[in-house]
Order: structure tokens, then sequence, then C-alpha cells
């Protein structure tokens, strides 16, 4: 079977850097996977992406290296399914606010016995080789997210539930549940301090953590903290950065945003 | 009939903005439309655009004020009328080299008597109004591209093709006609000479002259050589730009690119 | 953020009129958004519309002012969130039978702390402002749908429900629900009180009722009776209504169907 | 090979009637079949409709016995090829001026020594059965329109083709190429006198003559004057119609235009 | 109401066959109901099709007589209701293990008093007739997959459960739930006994059952041992296969797969 | 540049062999791909597949080392450009019958100076690299159809053109042109000995020559007359084949299709 690169880069110490899709588009799929991303996630949830713009999407990812998650809208099993039957290598599923629901989550994303999900592979064979359910198990990723308070509180629970490796943080979810406002890279001291406490008990348990940043700067400030898995912004949000910026350059002779 | 905006900004003196579309997804072309672009061209040609994919976009342009304009992948006469039936307001056409075909691509864009095209327009009408087929040869912007030593050797007659209002230059494919390589922003000192050329020769038919350009440098240069109408890279090369140094940021700790 | 027009209509009093959709197509979406109803719902349970063509559906009503709602097909709330992160002003939700359902779906629909929506607004942003994620929860409208024996047996709980705004009548499933036949405009007088009796108590509560109905003629005596926002038929019993009278006024003769 | 519903009509001397598709989306088109008429058009010219919508809207309408036809934005051999293959049992080409265009267009429809198209049915086959090739050039309708003042000046050339069967009459554009304003059914003497004149040539020559009408009078009329095949608006403009008398009846208490 | 074929041959005692889709297209899924299977399933659990595909394949495959069904990914009431409204005649549910669950996707398949599901066929209704509502009951199948031991242990009760008419075995998941490698046709006694089992009680208490299978000799025994539904692989499966012989045959001068 | 894998065999005095797609899903493609044809070819002509299929086709076959190539329904420039830039590597062009055509077909296959194909690779450049423009003239493949009588008049001028480096044989539509009937593998001495005849010119040339084949002994002996090229059916008439065998073999006990 077709390793996952993303567990290569851990079992290294590397950070494993996430390209993030919401463009339902198999062309700027492509376009971002082929910049180098160690990983490419489509995001189900808050991306306009449908399982009929995730498959294609999906096989413009396969023709890199970069591996393929999702993110998915929730946490029905069914859906899971279909998806890894797609081919999706991770799956980050949001709003896990209790051990019970983490292990339900866990249970979706593997074969029996270790979980529930039906066996009848079709792209995910085609991708990752003839044997993809005997390995299947030991390759595919299931990230439940941490991002709300009721989380932070169920916390130890979580990440002693049996088979997890790995928890995804949402930090603008996270800010919103604690009662500050939502956004990229909160910086609010109660958050913040949520934030690196997540880490230091994942370190403490054996589990890798990953989370969603929106800028350089608090990224680097993650991997010092010990997040082994990280997103930055979006195609969707680099676009309209860059776009933005672009039309200001071209219209009032600022800086050329694309010319450093 | 709803007006032209780009019309507007000609009248103004003012030159126009293009946002310029690769990635077939109705997401991305909101996303552009929104940031205040004057007009947001389809690039059905190089893009991966088909009529399937350019109709949800052309309709979420109209979300906004921009001005709706494709680029085809020839000049079909056939396809330029179902293109403007979707609603489009400004047509592109490559590779025209003579008079006579430049001459033709006006008919195919207008109706009798000073065109060919065919009467029955559908989404056209819900977008620009019930009066859209009286008004329409006043509104609809047809557009030849100068692009091949061709069409610079016979530019006198192309520019007094009756009824002609503008023309786009494509500097990639002229320098690589004129024996150049080819690429964004050419230097080439014969290429360039051309190029200004062109918007000279414009300015003395009262033809308006618009260009496409990789960089804000180059725009500002073009703007003040008469140039009216400019296209900067597209969505597929912004994102391009962006996503590698975003990664190379992430990875290496380099400047981030969106954090000016 | 772009206000929502149903919002304005009721207080003025005046009722807001639904133009339904059915067939999934964008061009119909359109065609129906600029025919001037004041609103326009998908109906995501008994149309045939998924995500997918849902998302370009919405962006051909955002040409016009008319707001967008949907009817799911259930009370999923990751695909509520989607949806609403697709665009959506307005969500009518089937069979809610109980005060527990209706208080569900209500946080659902709504950010924290009213609700637990996920926070991450994609094409809602586009549409309605940067500051979507601040005013979103005053603007969007969540209807249960009222439709079930159980849930009139409920109705005072479910009208008690704090922040309910407004619910939804389906006649038709409420009529079989109640032992009648199913089908347009019930005039069974159990069912005809029933849904007096609705419009009665929500407004002794203050919530505004809504009816889906089959006839001019019943939808005025429903606005006489309080009803304040009425979908007629939709597009797809329009088309064949239509169709079928103009066959057979081509066929034999009869009188012409679209020459009042 | 499945027969052409059309030509049994015709061959009992009844006019056929056309159910017009301008809606990309092969729900209306089931719909629209479903209601009766003899044949149902896809317009690939002025509606919204391209291949890969075609496709599935041939393969709804072939749930009934409504016969299979398209109009195409032009008269490309290879377009015409592809949407035969795909099931098409009729085809309309717009504009039509000569006999050497009406000629090459006949080829286009039919295999040799008839024609020149490639053979190779895929969907057609599956559609009318094994035997297609054999009977395809018995079976397959191809209709030139007839909608401009030079297709009048060499109707007699184009009537005296070989192999001609039926020809199509495009009024709106047939007025405007006159000199008259467009729209449906030309009151227009010089016009009007000028589609009596086609029916009657076309009886001459043993050709069938069809019609667009926007009226069911003026049908009649061309059910008189000779006409066997009518098209009466389309889904796209019925449900304009039908959805703005709905509103403005809900609205203001006008008459239900669903209720005779 | 167009009747349910399937039903007609278990009234004659005979097998029902079917063809199985994994491949999202209405190409192959016309091709496949061509063929003269008595029903073709729509495989979206394991199979590459989503709600967007689905619609246009049941369009496709009610061109021929043969029966529509769908095998869904979960159990979800309103998705099982909007596949119904789509025109599906049978329902495959993966993973019901208990009676209460049985009971609980019974209800979702029928209307009340039966089960609660909503009303409102769309596309049902053309396909079905405009009775559909008044029939859907008894002719709709709804089959729940016994595929997992403790489906096994709780069997009586499930076959116990009122209106419960057929069931189908998954053999795959079955041997995996039972401890033995997943896959086609499983041949250890303890499974195998297991199926011959199911088929025993089902017949005991009056219920058809239905079975996937791998190869013509196993279907043969499963139909000697009382099945009367059976799908043989899936034109994922026999492409794959036949591909990878044509391949061979070609490469190396193997036999032709296609030759017999 | 990614090297094209046809290029590589031929080198080596090796036959290429073809996976032919007919059927418009990116699913069937993978699969195809993935059983080990040395290339995959796109039938635009008479397959179901246009541009909007045709974009996720190829980023499928791209996910292997399997050459992608079109087979494009006519011999249009633009769309030729249009399906190069989507990053096909090998074009077919049907019914190429004069010396003229073959090398207008060229000139539209390739950059200047050889060609007049416009710059701007998109998806392109993504699958074969950034050096694609510089590369491409020696990379992409352009294969002209011989397939009439006329072609055949005219194959020593054809096969003069310069820079011709392959033609492909259409041995259906060339029977039927020549009198005969059409369908795979004609044995028609008189047709037999005109592909007999087009390898030996081709040989002559230094032309190689490529065809498409119905049964693995007709391609065996085509290989041993010279052919370098073979498309063995397609994956419709094989899915086509294998169902109907496997459907008898259900029903009557017939032998196992798949089971050899």
């Amino acid at each position: 079977m077709r390793e996952n690169a993303i567990r290569k880069l851990w079992a290294e110490g590397k950070p494993a850097l996430i390209g993030w899709l919401g463009i339902p588009s198999s062309v700027s799929a492509e376009l971002m996977a082929r910049e180098g991303w160690d990983c490419i996630c489509l995001d189900m949830q808050h991306g306009a992406i449908d399982y009929a713009d995730a498959l294609p999407m999906l096989q413009a990812i396969s023709t890199t290296d970069a591996t393929p998650m999702i993110r998915l809208e929730g946490s029905d099993p069914a859906r899971i399914g279909k998806l890894l039957d797609a081919g999706a290598y991770g799956v980050i599923c949001p709003m896990i606010n209790t051990a019970a629901e983490a292990a339900a989550f866990l249970r979706a994303c593997h074969y029996g016995p270790k979980g529930n999900r039906s066996i009848g592979p079709l792209r995910a064979a085609l991708y990752a080789g003839a044997d993809y359910v005997k390995h299947a198990n030991e390759t595919i990723l299931a990230l439940p997210m941490i991002e709300t308070r009721e989380a932070l509180a169920n916390l130890e629970e979580i990440l002693s539930v049996p088979g997890l490796e790995a928890i995804y943080v949402g930090p603008s979810d996270l800010a919103a549940s604690m009662g500050y406002s939502s956004g990229f890279d909160p910086e609010f001291p109660e958050v913040y301090e949520a934030i690196l406490h997540i880490a230091a008990r994942c370190r403490h348990h054996g589990v890798v953590a990953g989370i969603h940043v929106g800028s350089v700067d608090y990224g680097q400030r993650m991997i010092a903290a010990g997040y082994r898995l990280l997103a930055y912004r979006s195609d969707f949000r680099l676009l309209q950065w860059i776009s933005s910026r672009a039309l200001a350059a071209m219209r009032r002779g600022a800086p050329d945003p694309a010319v450093p």
C-alpha cells in the first residue's frame, strides 16, 4: 500500500504542511498539490466542496506525492466511509467534544476489529494498491478537532482514547467558544495558553497535534510549541489576499504583491 | 439595458482593470469579482473553462458590478453568439491577423444590420434587461487580439475596419511570433517598440487598446503608453505565486507573503 | 451585512412571497429570482437539488435582491452549516415535532453563544459582507416546519422555544399525518382549523407563520388568517401546469394559456 | 431501429408539436417529455445547453416516446455527428442561406454514400437499437433553418437540394433580416407573406415545413398554412410567463394563472 | 403506478438479477440497463456515486424496463426520502444490526401510517405515474443488509419486524465481522453456514433473501439455497477484469477475453 | 518536460497499446489507466466525452504513467489548442483526407515556427513541467486519421507532409468509405489490402502507423504488418461485452465470463 507521507515526516520529527482547499475545482487542487505541500486537505465543512467535487479533486491531488486529506462537515460514519473509499488518507472531523465522540469517530475511520467501517474500497484501492484493506488501518489518519471549551475540559479523556494518534486544533472556533472573537491566530492569553496546553498534553500522551494558522509567524510559534501538522489559510484566502493587493497595486501604483 | 462599465471608464479616460480567470469555478469567480476589478474575463482559450463552466461563472460575476467578459478559444460565430446569449458584455478573440478576420469577428458579435448574430438572448436579457436586443450593439465590446507579426503587418487595415472600437494585445504570443521567447512583459526592443506602436496607432484611429501584463510595473508603463484595458496575470497565476511563497515561508521561515 | 429583505417586509406587516425551486438549474433559478419574488427557496428535500446544484443556484439568485433560502431534506447540523456558509439567509427544516428538535435546529443555525454553528463563512461573507459573523445571528432565519399531528400536539412548547422567530406549515404532510389525503390546499375541516389555529397561536407568541399553498385563492385566505410567508407551488409545478395547457391548446385549439 | 415518431405523424398528414427546451436540466427535460409533446428539442443555440447538459437531457427524454431533437448553435459537421451519436433523431441547423450550405448540412447528418458522417454510434445505438447504422439515414431528420432574406432569395435552390425532407422557419430572425423588429409571431405583411410563401413552396417541392411560434393562434394559422412541425415558445419562456403571472396574482389578488 | 418488476419475478418464484453500478456515469448506467438485467442498483456506499450523479443515472435507467434501485451509504431517513423522490424503486441499507434499526429503516421508506416519509414525489411521479403516492408503499422495496455477527445474532428479531419483505446479505463484511478475511464468495465453513442459515430463516419468515456474489458458480449455489435477488460484481469490477485480460492478451498474445 | 512514453516504446521498436475511453467518467478513466495500458485515449468524437468531462479524466489518467491522448471530433485548431493546454500528449484527428488538411492539423498541434498554436499552457505545464513550452513540439504527437478512400488516394502526399510522425487508421469508416459494411476488423480483401498497404507506405516514409482493432487476433496481425499503436475496442465496448456475458451466465448457467 502506498505510504502516508505525513506519518513518515512525523517519524522524522518534522512538521507536515497542509495546502488547504476551499475552492471546488480540480484545477486549483492540482495547482496547489504541485506546489509541494506535504499534504492537501479538502475542506468539506467551510469550503464549497461536496462529494461530487471532492472525487476529481482527490484524483487531481493524486497526480502528485501530496497526501490527500479531507475535513468533513460532520462526523457521519457513512460519509466518512464514502470519502475514505474515494481515496482520502486522512480525515479531520470537526466539533469532537468528548471521548465517546472521539472513539466513535475513530471506529468510523477503521476496519474491524479496530472499527466498523464497511469494506469495499473502490478508488482507494486504485490509488493505494490492491492490499488496501490489509493496511488501511495503519495508514489512514483520523484527527478529531479540539475547538470548544467543552473539548478542552474533556482533553485528558479525549487524548486517552485508545488508538488516537493525532488531533487538530481549530483556533477560531475555540476562541469563540471561550467567549472571544473568532478569527485566525488568536492572541487572547486564555486562548493562547489553551493552545499551548493542548500541545503539551498531546506530547504527554504521544499524540500528534495539528493546527490551522493564518500567518507564518504564528505558524513558527506553533511549531516551536510542538505542533506537527499545520495549515496556512486556504487557497480561497490566499487568492483573496493576493487579488486584493494586485488590484490595489494596479489601481494606485502600490507595490506589486507578486514581485518581492 | 444595464450599461457596460468599461465604456464609462473609457469615456472618463480611465483604464479598466480586468480580473482574469483560468480556474473553472464559480466560487473563485465570485471571489475575484467581489475584489472590485472593473471587469472579469473568463479565459476560455488558455484557461480550463468551457461553456458549462462559464455559465455559472457569468452568473457569479453578475452578483457584482464587474463587467463580464470572455476570451474565446477561437472565432467561431456560433460560439460567440452562444456566449453572448449567456450574458458576456465583452468578447476577446485570439489570433485575428487580417482586416477580413476582424470584420467577420465584429459581425459575429453584433445584431443586424451591423452584424449577423442570431436573435434570442436568454440569460443575457435576464442580466441586461428586457431591452437587450435594442441596445446590445452599442453595449457589447468586441476585441480582436493583435498577437502575431502578420497582425502587426496588417495593423492599419485592421484598425480601419468600420465599427472597430478596441483591440487587445497578447504580448507573449506576439513575442513568440516575432522570433523571441514567449512570456509575460516582453522587453525585447523590437517587441516593446511594436507594443508602443500599436498603442500609438490605436490612438490615431480612435481605437482603445488593451493588453495583458505580468507585473504592476509593466502595467504602469502600458497605461502611460496609452493602454486603457489591462489584465494582470490570472487567478491561476496569482494563486500559484502566493501558494509557492506561502509554502516556502512556512517551510523555511522566509517572509510571510501575505503580511506586507 | 446585507439585510434580510424578509425581515424588512415583516417589520412592515407585509407578507413575503417565495419563489420555490425544485429544478436543479441556475438558469431557472435566475429566471425565477428576476421575476421579483421577495425570496427564492431551494427545495433540497422534495426538489431535485443537492449541494453541488445549490451553490450556483444561490449565486444566480444573488444577482437579484431576492433573499436566498433553502428547505433542507433533514436537520443535520453539519449540512445546515454548510448551506449557510454557501450564502443561504433562511433555512426551512422539515418534520420538527418537538420543542427539543426545534431548539436543536435553532442552535445549528446560529453562532455561539446562541447556538453551536462552526465559524468559517466562505461564500456567505462574499454575499453578505465582511461583517457576516458579527450579524449573522440576527439576519439568518430558521424556520422549523409544523407538519405532523405530533407537532400540533406540541405546538405551544415549540412556539415557546427561546429565539424562535418563525415557523413554516407543510399542509400536505400535515393533512396526511392527520389521516386525510395529501395534496395542496387541504379543505378538510379538521386540517383547515388546525392551519388557522397555528396562525393564531403564532400571533400570540409573536412568531411569524409561513405556509405553502397551491392556489392564489388559498393563499389570500392564508394571508387573511395571518400568514406572512407564502410559497405558491414551485417552478416544477408551474412549468408542468403551463406546459400541459400549452400542449392541449396547440393540439386541440383550446384557449392559449399564456394569452389571458 | 426505433422509429422516428415525427415521420409517422407526417405520413398521416398530422402536425408534430415540439416541446422546446432552453433550461439545461434533465429534470425539466423529463417533465416536458412526460407532458406528451410529440418531440422535444434541445435548443443548443439560444438555450443554455451544451453537450455535457445535452447528454443526460437526451437520456431523460428517452424515458418517454417523445422524439429527441436538437437545434445546434451552428453547422459544424463534427458537432452534428457528436450530437447524433448521443441519440438525437433530428437536427435543426440555424442560418442556412444557400443550397450549398444546405447540402453540406445534409451530408453531415448522414452516413455515406449519402453523406460523410463518421460511423460510431454509442448512445445512439443504445437508444435506437443495434441496427442503427443501417437505418439511421432514413430515420434522422435534418432541418435547415430558413431565417434570412438571403435564404428567401435562394429558396428554390435550397428546396431543390437532393435529399432535403424538411426545413424550419425562424420568424424572429427572418423579420429582423428583412428590416423589421424581431420577436415571436411577426405580422408585418411582407414577413407574413414570406412565411406563407415558404409553406407554399415547400408543399410544391414535397418538403415539410416547420416553424417556431409564440401563441396558439399564430400556431393554428401556421398549421392552416401547411406547417407540420411547430414549437410553441420554450420551457424558459413558459416558466417566465407563468411565474410572472403567479407572482402578480399572489401579490395583488389578480386571477390565478393556473386555475382556468 | 408503474409496477416493480422485481415483485413480479418473485411472485413467479424467479430470482431477480441486479446490474450493480459503481461508476458515476449515466452512460455506463444506460449501457448496463440495456443489457437486460432485471434491475439496476446504484451503489452510493462503496461506488463513487452521489446524489448529483444518481439523478441522471436513474433517468438513464428509466429508458429501459430495469427496476431502479439504490444502495445507500447509511440509513439517514432524509437521504432515503430524497432518493425515493428521485425515482428509486428499491433501497438497500447497509449495516442494519437490530430489529429497531430495521424498523426505523422501513418507516423511512414508507408513507404514513406505515412510515414517516414526507410526501412530495417529484421525478418519482414522472417515472411512476400520477398515482405514485397512493401505491408507493406497496411498490417500493426496502432491504436492510445483514452483514455483521451482531445482525446474525439478532436475525430472528430482524426477520420478525412487521412489514419486512426482503433482506440483502453482504458476504464480504459478514465474513470480516466474523473474523475472516473479506472478499467475494466466502467459503469459510462458519460464514457459508451462516449464509445458508439466513436463507433458511428468511424462507421460514416469508422474507425474500438477496445476496451479492463474485462468480456465477457461487451465484448458482445461492439460488439453489433460496436467494432470489442477486448482484454479480459491478460495472467497475467487470470493466477492471475485462480490461486487465484484454491488455494481457494484446500484450502477450494470451487468449482474447472477448472472443469465447 | 515529462517524456512521452509512446515515443520511448517506438524508439525501442515496440507497439504502444491504447486503453480507449468512451464513458465520460474520471473513475473509469483512472481504472483503465491503472491497468497498465501504455497510453489512454479519450474519444471525444464517438465517445460521450466533452471538454468538461475530459479535464478531470486527463487528471485521473495523470495519476499513472499512461500517456494521455485524445481523439477529437474534428480538426478545429482552437479546440486542439484547448485540449493540449489541458494536458493531452497526443491528438488523433478524424477524417484527414488531403496533405493540406494534414499540414493544417500539424500546425494546430505545434508552437511556432513549426506551427501556430497559441502559447499559454495551464494544466499542461502542471503535468509536464515548467519547461513545457520549450519541449512541447518534440513531445506532443499529432496523428491524422486515414479513414476514407480519398485519404487512400492521397496517401503519398499525406505521408510526405513535413513533420508528420504518425498516422492512425480507422478501419470501420475506411471500409464504409470503400463501399463495404462498417465494423471492427474488416476482412474484405480490398480493405484488408489497403490496411496492409498503409502500413507498408508508412514504413517507407518513416511514419509510425496506428490502428483501432476489435480482437486480439486482428491486433496481432496488425502488429505483424507493422502497426505500432493499437487500441482494442473501448471501455464502453468491453463493459458491454462482459456485462452481456455475465448476465447470460447468471441467467442460464452459461460459463462465467470472468473465470477463465
